[in-house]
C-alpha cells in the first residue's frame, strides 16, 4: 500500500526468465497450483466457483450460499458460503483455544519460527512460479478489475514480502533485548509478544496483498487470526490460504470466515480478540473502535494530494505520474491522488493537455480503466455536477459514463474526471467539504496556485484529517524549507 | 573531532545568557525555588496555597475557585483556579495554533531539539539540588500521601528521566532512516513526526513523575500539549511549569488547566487535539476512546499479581519484597501487587507471619500508610466482608479502620489487610469478578496452590484483561519454561 | 562457524520433503546441477577433475597445475589452475578497476541491492533442492572429511545465510540514518559504505561456508572481492560461484585466484584492496596485518573451553554435546572443545566413560573421524605424550593411530583422543603453554576441580588470548553469577 | 511506572552522601576549581606548573622531569615528570589487574553502569559552570594555542559529550539482545563486553576533547584504561582527571602517564592491554599495528578536501566556511581543509579575495593564527617554494612568517597560506604526492576545474588513501547524482 511498494511493478519485466517448475498432483487440485480449487479464467455463470469457510483446521461450507455477480458483466459466478449469526460459535471457540501467550513467544515453541521462516521460503518461491503469478493475477482481476500489469503487481509484492521473511528473518523480528539493572542479578527485558487470539478484516480493493501481508505479520509473531475478507473477492485469498497449506501452514492456525458485518461484530464481540487489525472505512472503523472498546488498530482511507512547486522540469514524466496516482486501478487505492495543485508556472505548460491525453487512453478492454465498487455511475456524475457548480469550476476531461460496457448497475463506470476548482473556493467553508470528499474512483480535483497563495495552499491542507500519501514535487531547496516549515 | 561537533563552536556566543546558579527575583517567588509561589509544609486552611492555570503564556486565574481538602484533617488549604465550559475558548485557540507539523520537526526548528536538551539538563541539575527535591517531594506529601522515601523516589525517578535527555540526545530521538530505492535518485525515508497540538491527562497518585515524564515526551518531539492533572494534586506539576520555565521552557509551549471531566470533553472536542493522552480509570478511557474516536492512547490501570514457585528460598527479602508491592503509596500505584499465589511449600514458610509483621510496623504517622483517594472507609471494609463470605476465606490481617487520624470522610483509611481465598473458590464464575475486582488500596487476596493445581492457577490468570506488573519467583528452570508455555 | 549455526544441523531431517525441481541443461554442464562442470563421487586420479581462476569475468587456465591429492587414499585427483607471481597482473587490474566507491552505494546503482537480494533467493532455493545440496555435501566430503551430516550442515547453514538476504533484506543492511542540526537546513547523515576493492582468503576446514557467507556480505555492499580459498579444497567454491553467476551474479563482480601465500600477497601489495579478510593462522595473520598496514580484519583460531559447574543434571545429552564439540569434523573447527573442566561432582557421574563410549562410535567409514589436514599423525601422537609426561597425567582414551586406512602420510590420522592432566600441573607456567596449544584436530585435555579451586580455573582462562567459544554448564544461579564476576 | 523505575527507590538512602555543590578543601588545590592545582593564566617560567602521573590510584611523580616550553615565548613554563623505562612496573602491574571481563560487564557490578551515569551528570554540570569552562579553555591556549572560541569549543563539545551520557545513558550502551534458537530453552544472546585493560594515545592539537571522549567511552563499559596525552599538552587533562575525581570517578580506574614513545611501547609491550586506541599520526599508527599484533584501533590523520559546484550561491558564507575549514586551529585540525576544488563558475566571483581578506584578518593576538608544533617555519616556506615551482602556480596570500613574534623555532610561524596550482598539474605523477602532502597547518592548495575537467577532480580524488571530512557544496541534483557515482 505504500508507496515503496507499488514502485515495485518496474521490476515485472525481467520475471520472465524464472523457469523452475514443480509438479503437484494432489486430488483435489483442480488447476495446476498446489490445493487450488479453481481455473481462473473459467469462473462464469455456467461454472460458478465456490468459496468456503475455514474454521478448526476443516473446509466448511454453509447452508447460506452467497452469490457474486461478475462486475464486468453482471453474471452470477461466485458462490460464498456464508456464515450466518447462528454459525459463529465453532469460530468463536476456535479462537478462543488460543492463550493470551499465543500459538508461539520467545519462551514457547521457539522452533515455530523457523518454521514460518521455511513456510514463507516455499510461498514466495511459489508466487515466483509465472504459471501460479499468473493464476493470481487473473484472479484479482476477475473480481477486483483492474489491469493485468497492476493486478500482476499485486502478486509480486506479496512474493517479495514473503521473501523477506525467509530463512532467520521470522525469528529476527523476535528479538528481545535487555538493559542492566541496579543490583548484581537484575536486569529489564523487553519481549515482542504476542496478542494471541487476533481478527483481521480486510477490503476489497486489494484481494491478495492487504490479507497476506497483515496475515503473515500477525502469524510470524505467535498470534492465531481469524480472517474476514470482502466476499465480493474472498476467493483469492481462500485459494491463497490452500496454497500456503502447501507450503506447510499448518490448517489450524488460521481461521478463515465469510459473513457480513453483523455477524462479524457477533463473532469479535463472544470470542473477544485481544487485537482486530481493520482496513476499510472511517465509518465502520469508528464503530469497531467503540464496541471493541479500542482493541483495534485502524487502516483507513485518506484524501491524498499532490503540490508541483514553481521549478518546472521533466513535464512527460510527471504528467506520467500524476495518471498512474490518479487513475490506476480505477482510482481505488487509498494511496490514490485526489487533489493536485499546481504552481502558475505549471499552469502554462502542457501538462494538463498531457495528462488528459494520459487518461483518454485507458480503455475497459486491459482494464486500466473498470468497474468503481463502491459509487454507481449515477453518484459519481452527481458528484462532478456539484463541483462544477462551485463558480471558476470546469470539467477537464471525463466527466462521462463508460460506453459500451456490461457493467452491472450496483457499481460505478465512468471516464477517468478531472474538475478543476479556483483555490479560493476550495478554502471556503461552503465548499471545503464537498471538495475533499473522498471518491474511490478515477476522480481527481485539479487546482492551480499563485506564489503568494502559497499560505491558501497551506491551509487547506492543514484542515484535513487524514493524508496517506503525499508528495511534493520540486527541486527547489529554498521552496521546500522555507514553505513547510 | 566530526564536523557535527564543530559547528557547535557557533553556538557559543549564545552560552552567555546562560547563568547556571542564577539569582532569580521574580515578585510572585515566596520560596527559596526559583519562580515556586508556596512552601511546602506552610499549606494550610490558615494560609491557603492558590493554583492557576496557563493558557498562552500567561498564569490566569478564574472566577471559579475549587477547594482542596488536605487529606491528613480535612481542612480546606488549597484554592484551585477552576474553568469552567465558558472558559475554554482561550484554550481551543492556543492549541489550535499549532500546525500538523508540530512547533518543530526534523525539517524545522532542529535548534528547538538542542534547545530541550539544555533545558532537560537544567531541570535535572534543579531537582538534584537537596533544597529543590525536598521541597518536591514534601509538596506531593502533602496532597498525594506517601511516605517521604516514596516521595521522594518519584522526585528521583523525574530527575533520572531528565538526565536521559540531557545534550543531544533529544535530538538523537528523532533520529531518521532511509533505504535505497528501486532506481536512481529513489529513497524511501522515515521520519518521526509530532502529532502537532496534544493532550495529557493523569491522575492523582504520582502527582510529578507521571505528568512530567508524560509532558517532556511530547515536548520533545515537537507536539504543543494541555495538561491536565488531579486537580486534588495538580499544585505539584503547577510548581513544576514554573520550575521549567526557569531552565528555559518557553512559555507558550505547554498550556496548563484545571478544570472538570465535563469541561476537558468539551475542550477535546471544540480544540480536536491530534492524539490525547490519558492514564487513569477504564470508565473513562472507553468513553473517550469513543468521543475521540480512537485518537488515544490509554495507560489504565491493572490488576496485578505474583505467583511464587515451589522452590523456596530468601524468605525475608520475599516478604519484604511483597510488603512494598502491596502496600507502599497504600497499594495506590497502578502496579500494586492485587492477588498473590504461594506456592504449598511457602505456606509451610513463616512467609504470611512475616509479611503480617512488616505490615503492621506501617503507621500514618510517617505515611507508611495513609488515605485512600479513590474509596471510603466503608468501601473498603465492605469489599472485605464480601470476601470473607466466600467458603473457607479468613483474614490474615488489617480489615480494620486506622485510628486516631483526623482523614476526612469522602477517603479510605484502613489498616494494610490481606484476604485468604481459597484457589477453587477464585476461579468460579461467581466469585471471580470480585476476587480481581481492582481496589486502588492497601488491600490483597492471597491464595496457596499445589503443584497439581498449576492449571488453575494459569486459568485464573488467563482470564484477566489486563495486568501490567506480574512477576514469577523462581529459579527453578523447569517450573518457569514447562509451566508457562 | 558460530554454535547458532551448527545446531542447525538437528534440522535436516525434517527437509526430506522439498522436491521442487528444475530442468537445467546448459551445454558446459557435465552434472545435473546448473553450470556445474564436475560429479562430486567421479572424482579420481582416473578422471581428475580441473579447477580454474575466474578474473575480468573469464574462467581462465594457467600453465602451472597444482595437484592435489585425495586425503582419503593419496591419489592425485584434483588439477588447480595455479596462478604464479607473473600471473597477477590481471587481477590486479581487475581489483583496481574497482572505485573507492564501490560498485554500489546508497546513491549509485541502487537496484543493485535489489538484484542481489534475488541472487540470493535464486540461489538459496537451489540449494534447497535435494540434488544440488548433496552435490555440494559430497563434494565437500570429498575434500576436507567429515561425515555426511556435518558436510549437508555446511551446505543447510549457506542455504539459510542466502534466504535471510532474499527481497528486501540487502537493501535493508543498507539503511542509512540522520540526526537534526544545529540549524535550519543541516542534518549529519550516516551511511553504510563499501570499501570498494577487497580480498578474501578462506582456509580448508569449511569450504562452502566460510566463503560464500563472507563473499556475499562483501558483495551485497557493493565491494568488488578478489576470493582465494585453500587450494586444496577450491574446487568446491569454483563450482559454486558457478551455479551463482546462473542465478543471476554478473561475472565481473568476483574474481577467484587459486595461487600460494607469496602470490598472494604480492597482488595484495600491488592492487592494494582498501580491506582484506583473512580467516585462518594467527600465524600469517599477524604477517598481513603488517604487509598491509592494518587494513586486514582477522578471524583466527581459538582455543575453546567449556566447564560444567556443580550441579549435574542431563548426564546422556552432556556427553552428547561434548563428544559433538570436540571431535565433529575431526575437531578441525575453530569452535572446537579443547579444554574441559570438570566439577568433581560430575567426576563422580560415569560421563567420562560415556564420553569414551561415544568417541569410539566414530569411525572412518562415515567419516566421523577422518583425515587432519594440518598436523600429521606423528605430530599429534608427539603431543599426546608430551602432555602425558606431565605428573598426574594420563590418557582416557584414544591416543592412536586410526587402523586400515589410506590417509597420506602428510595429513594426521588419530582415533579421538582424551588426556587427563591435573588443575593443579596446568595452572603452572612450565606446562601452561603445552596444555593450551591450539590442535586442530579430534582432540582434547580434560581436568576436574573442586569448589574451592575455581579461581583455578579463572586464572587459567584469564591467561588465554582468544577464546571463539566457550560454555558454562549449570543451572545453579550462585554458581553463575558469584563465579564469573 | 515500570518496575524498572521502582527499584530505584531503594538506591535512596545511598543519595545522602550526594553533595551537589560540595565545599572543597583539599589542601593541594590552588584554584577555585575542585582539585585543580593550577591557575591557567599564572602558569609561567617564574611560576612553573607541575603534572604528575597517576598510577595505583595515587598520584606520583617522578625523578625525571620533562620541562615544556611557552609556545608563544619559549619560556620553560611546565615541568612534566616523566616515567622512564625503569619506572613501567607499577603501570604494567596496575593494567594487568584487570582481568579479561573488566571492571564491570552486563553480569558484574552492574551498578558501576549508574555510577558513570552520575560522574557524567556531575561532570558535565562542572563544565557548565563559566569558571570552570574558562579555566579549561585558557589553559588549552597556553598549551595548544587557538582562538579563545576555538579553546571554548573543545570545552563545550565535552560538556556536552557528558550530558549525552547523564543518568541511564551509560547502561543504555550495555543493552543486550536475544534470538530465539531453535529449541524449547535456546536463545542466541549478544553483550556488550569490555575489553579489561586497555591503553589510550592522544595527540597535542585537542588536549581536552580528544581523551575526554575516548577515556570516558572506555569506561563506560568497563574497560580500565591507562592513559598518556602528549607531554606538551598533558597538564589540561591532568587537571581534568581531578575534576573527574571530585565527580566520582574511583581513583583507581585510570591510570596517567607522562612518557615518551619508547618507554610506552615497553609499558604496551609488557602490560599487553587486549585493545590500544591510538591518535596520530600515520608513521606511528603503522609501527603500532605491528608492535600490538593488531589490537589496535586508529584514528589517524586524513588529507581533506572541499568541492565547489557549477551553482554559485551564498558566497559570503562559503568564503567564511572555507577560511575557517582551513584555518581555523592554525589549521591543526584532523578535519582541516587541504584541497579546494573551484568549479570555474566560482573562478569568475570574488571568492578568493573574500577568502584573502578573511585569512589576512587573522592575527596572533588573538590566536586566530598562532604556532604549527609539528613544522618548523622552514619547513612550511620550503613546502610552499616547492609547490610554486609547479608550472602555472601562484602564490594567492600569505607564503611568509609570521612578525613580530617570540614563539620559539622548534615551532612554526607562517601566515595563512593559499597556493594556487592547476588541476592538470595536480593530476600528473611527478605533482600528485607534493600537492596532496598533509601539512597540519594553515595551508591549503586551491585549484579550479572546468565542467569538462570533472573527471580529472574525480581521478584525484581516487588516488587518496585517507580523506577524513570531504565537502561537496551544490544543490544542483545532477551535478551531485550523476557525477558522483
Amino acid at each position: 500500500m505504500l508507496n515503496h511498494f507499488l514502485t515495485r511493478a518496474s521490476r515485472v519485466s525481467s520475471l520472465t526468465k524464472y523457469n523452475v517448475l514443480p509438479a503437484f498432483n494432489f486430488s483435489r487440485s483442480v488447476s495446476s497450483i498446489p490445493l487450488a480449487t479453481v481455473e481462473a479464467e473459467e469462473i462464469s455463470g455456467a461454472r460458478p466457483a465456490e468459496v468456503l469457510n475455514l474454521v478448526h483446521g476443516k473446509w466448511v461450507g454453509s447452508s447460506n450460499w452467497n452469490t457474486i455477480v461478475d462486475p464486468l458483466n453482471g453474471e452470477p459466478f461466485i458462490k460464498v458460503a456464508e456464515v450466518d449469526e447462528t454459525g459463529v460459535q465453532p469460530f468463536v471457540e476456535s479462537l478462543s483455544s488460543c492463550p493470551k501467550h499465543g500459538l508461539h513467544n520467545p519462551f514457547k515453541a521457539p522452533e515455530r519460527y523457523l518454521m514460518y521462516g521455511d513456510i514463507s521460503a516455499k510461498a514466495a518461491q511459489m508466487l515466483s512460479l509465472p504459471k501460479v503469478s499468473e493464476f493470481f493475477a487473473k484472479l484479482i482481476q476477475r473480481v477486483s478489475p483492474k489491469s493485468y500489469q497492476q493486478a500482476f503487481a499485486e502478486v509480486y509484492v506479496t512474493q517479495k514480502f514473503l521473501e523477506n521473511f525467509c530463512g532467520d528473518q521470522v525469528r529476527f523480528l523476535a528479538r528481545s533485548f535487555a538493559v542492566p539493572g541496579n543490583h548484581l542479578g537484575q536486569q529489564s527485558h523487553g519481549f515482542r509478544w504476542p496478542y494471541g487470539p487476533v481478527a483481521i478484516i480486510t477490503p476489497f480493493n486489494f484481494p491478495l496483498e492487504i490479507p497476506v501481508l497483515q496475515l503473515m505479520g500477525a502469524l510470524y509473531m505467535g498470534n492465531k487470526p481469524v480472517l474476514k475478507v470482502d466476499s465480493k473477492v474472498s476467493i483469492v485469498m481462500e485459494q491463497m490460504l490452500r496454497l500456503l497449506h502447501s507450503c506447510g501452514l499448518p490448517v489450524e492456525d488460521v481461521d478463515f470466515i465469510n459473513c457480513d458485518g453483523k455477524t462479524m461484530n457477533k463473532l469479535l464481540l463472544e470470542a473477544n480478540p485481544r487485537m482486530t487489525l481493520f482496513t476499510g472505512s472511517s465509518r465502520v472503523a469508528e464503530k469497531l473502535a467503540v464496541d471493541l472498546k479500542g482493541r483495534v488498530k485502524l487502516e483507513d482511507a485518506g484524501f491524498d494530494w499532490k503540490i508541483l512547486g514553481p521549478d518546472v522540469h521533466q513535464e512527460d514524466y510527471t504528467a506520467w505520474v500524476c495518471d498512474q496516482d490518479a487513475y490506476a486501478c480505477s482510482g481505488q487505492k487509498c494511496s490514490a491522488q485526489s487533489l493536485l495543485f499546481m504552481h502558475e508556472n505549471w499552469s502554462k505548460t502542457s501538462l494538463i493537455s498531457k495528462l488528459k491525453e494520459l487518461a483518454e487512453r485507458r480503455k475497459l478492454s486491459d482494464l486500466t480503466i473498470g468497474p468503481v465498487l463502491t459509487f454507481t455511475t449515477e453518484s459519481l456524475l452527481e458528484h462532478t455536477k456539484n463541483l462544477l457548480e462551485i463558480p471558476g469550476a470546469k470539467l477537464l476531461f471525463g466527466g462521462q459514463p463508460l460506453e459500451d460496457h456490461s457493467i452491472p448497475h450496483v457499481y460505478g463506470a465512468i471516464k477517468p474526471t478531472a474538475v478543476y476548482v479556483p483555490i479560493e473556493e476550495i478554502v471556503k467553508d461552503k465548499n471545503y467539504e464537498l471538495v475533499t470528499k473522498e471518491i474511490f474512483g478515477p476522480f481527481q480535483v485539479i487546482t492551480d496556485y499563485k506564489g503568494s497563495q502559497l499560505p491558501i495552499v497551506l491551509e487547506v491542507l492543514e484542515k484535513m484529517h487524514a493524508h496517506l500519501t503525499a508528495a511534493v514535487v520540486s527541486n527547489d531547496p529554498l521552496f521546500l524549507q522555507v514553505r513547510f516549515l
